[in-house]
């Protein structure tokens, strides 16, 4: 995308009111509230450049078909994180992590260069890398991937282009990925839509090792992709969110709930055992939500991250403090031995704190 | 109420929007479409009677704190059972049954005389009779009762005066259930909120009878009532509409959910064999509904309901028709053996069906 082009694009763009302006140590940049005119949500305009939000990937629900019908040709299949998604680029020299929806991540921001080297965009200044942050010391997930993290790692699965012309050759993230330069996403073969067999295989594998699922990925830069998980990370959820029941939108229960049956049925996974293991799931969730009310009289869910600056992590705290929508309690702000600076904090759940305080109590509830 | 103060109060319920106008075999009435000025919503005004609403029951969701916070006095404890609320008056010296709503039920209408004893309302007109009409053959419910109903059968649980001055002393129900007029919902005993030992014993028994929970009643014409239910029939309840999935609100799933993890908790039912049981019921339905659109195309539920009357079976069919909201397929009117006019017609899910049809093509979603 030329300067002249971006600018025009960005002027449309807050005359539609589809632009939130933002502010990050004194960088002003501008993002995308809404899928705008073929930009994705996230899309943001700093110092000149536009940093593409990153696409929705379309989940399949059934892999036979789901292929089938989206795959005319091969496809790479890579491993799926159960994380949160960043992209970084380079502002005015500056290595920022933005979040999904566009706002610069503090947390994300202040591990990147621990994360992955930040020469994979300082030789080339166009480039976002998009990946997935997970691991028990992430400030939003409260689902742990499989793998051995013991604080946070970096998972990149895409580089995208400033320019707007889509995703980069997939190439150029796998040589920076053997170089060293950056972990990538597992790749677990390449395939098309006639090997199912094999894939299912896979599929099995990585349901039984309770990781999330898979996304294929037809090479080039507006490739088709859709994801595709497994049941067991779907367990796994409720087992995290069942204490969230109500504070979550309740959409985010029945959808997992039939993600899990379409993949027991389609995969043939025992039903009995997938059953006792989703009702355990959800019962476990939500009977540690009645001990909490009872306990301590809220339901909430502790987090604890590392930052190398302080500043960022007093900027990561003042963010949580400021969004009316999520209630934070901040416990503060520690050295640890490594020399990092700890931010504790609780994220409250105020629709089962309520309810369940009420109903304990012996109040009734009109349905 | 005397006449003029009911034609009063008419006037001003139509004034402020909450009347809707209905017709049924010539005769003109009109019912409350929302709670209004202490009526409850389905109240109906029809050839210069008012038949209340029946008020909602709060639901408590812990049985010690809910009935010491409630009951300061003794109660009564009823069993609850799992049908539809009907309402039977006489209007003009014609037997009538009203669904909660307030329209006129043709089922509950044509099988009322079988049901209980006309003379139940025709000695005394001014009384409502206020029942739960349930079993296999009722036109609403899919869950059956524990009882061994093999049709359908009427479980009267309050009387209502047409005066609008609440509820009659339940004695009078009771000694016309005495006399064999009508069947009584049964009754289980007469307890203070003290005795939550023994409350707790009848509810174990109720929940390995899979029956649906308890209704407690002081006495009086506006006296306290709670209702509580067991876990088992939450998890009958599933089963039953876990193939409805996305066609109910999906609270609907949520509070269930919650509502089982708090009798479990309470009554310290052996968890695992719960989550189990819910686990089990959930994934059931949906699987039922995938194999539903793999093998006809659709989610559907047959319906088989018995009318003395033909009439009656055409006039419901119509009605079932004439809701936009509710998708039905007419499969016809046939008499059986014992004189009946049988209506079988097919509730159809559109939302599950939609999806299922699109995801098992391998169509993709976006979340």
């Amino acid at each position: 995308m030329a300067g002249s082009g971006m600018a025009a694009l960005r002027e449309a763009a807050g005359a539609a009111g589809k632009l939130a302006a933002e502010e990050h140590e004194g960088l002003r940049y501008e993002r995308l509230v809404d899928d705008w005119h073929g930009l994705a949500r996230g899309t943001v305009f700093a110092a000149g450049i536009v940093i593409p939000g990153y696409p929705p990937i379309p989940r399949i629900l059934r892999l036979a078909t789901g292929l089938a019908e989206r795959f005319p040709g091969p496809f790479r299949v890579e491993e799926k994180i159960d994380g949160y998604n960043v992209r970084y680029a380079l502002v005015e020299g500056r290595l920022l992590g933005f979040s999904r929806g566009g706002f610069v991540c503090p947390f994300a921001t202040d591990r990147g260069p621990e994360l992955f080297d930040p020469a994979v965009l300082e030789e080339a200044p166009s480039r976002v890398l998009c990946a997935e942050l997970a691991g028990p010391g992430n400030p939003y997930n409260i689902g742990r991937p499989p793998d051995p993290v013991a604080d946070v790692a970096l998972y990149a699965f895409d580089l995208l282009a400033t320019d707007g012309s889509g995703f980069l050759p997939a190439g150029e993230l796998d040589a920076l990925a053997a170089a060293g330069a950056v972990r990538r996403a597992r790749l677990l073969g390449r395939h098309t839509a006639a090997d199912v067999a094999a894939l299912r295989t896979l599929l099995h594998r990585l349901d039984a090792e309770r990781r999330e699922g898979v996304v294929f990925k037809e090479d080039g830069p507006q490739g088709r992709r859709a994801k595709y998980t497994t049941a067991r990370v779907t367990v796994d959820d409720l087992r995290v969110t069942g204490a969230e029941l109500l504070d979550l939108p309740p959409w985010y229960f029945t959808g997992r709930l039939l993600r899990l049956a379409l993949f027991v049925d389609e995969e043939g996974l025992p039903r009995e055992r997938l059953a006792a293991e989703m009702g355990t799931a959800l019962l476990e969730g939500m009977l540690d939500a009645v001990a909490q009310v009872r306990d301590h009289g809220r339901v909430e869910h502790a987090f604890r991250c590392r930052f190398r600056a302080r500043a960022n992590a007093e900027r990561f705290a003042a963010m949580l403090r400021g969004r009316a929508a999520v209630q934070v309690l901040v416990d503060g702000i520690e050295p640890d031995a490594e020399g990092y600076h700890v931010l504790r904090f609780r994220r409250v759940y105020p629709a089962m704190t309520g309810l369940l305080a009420n109903v304990l109590r012996g109040g009734a509830i009109e349905d």
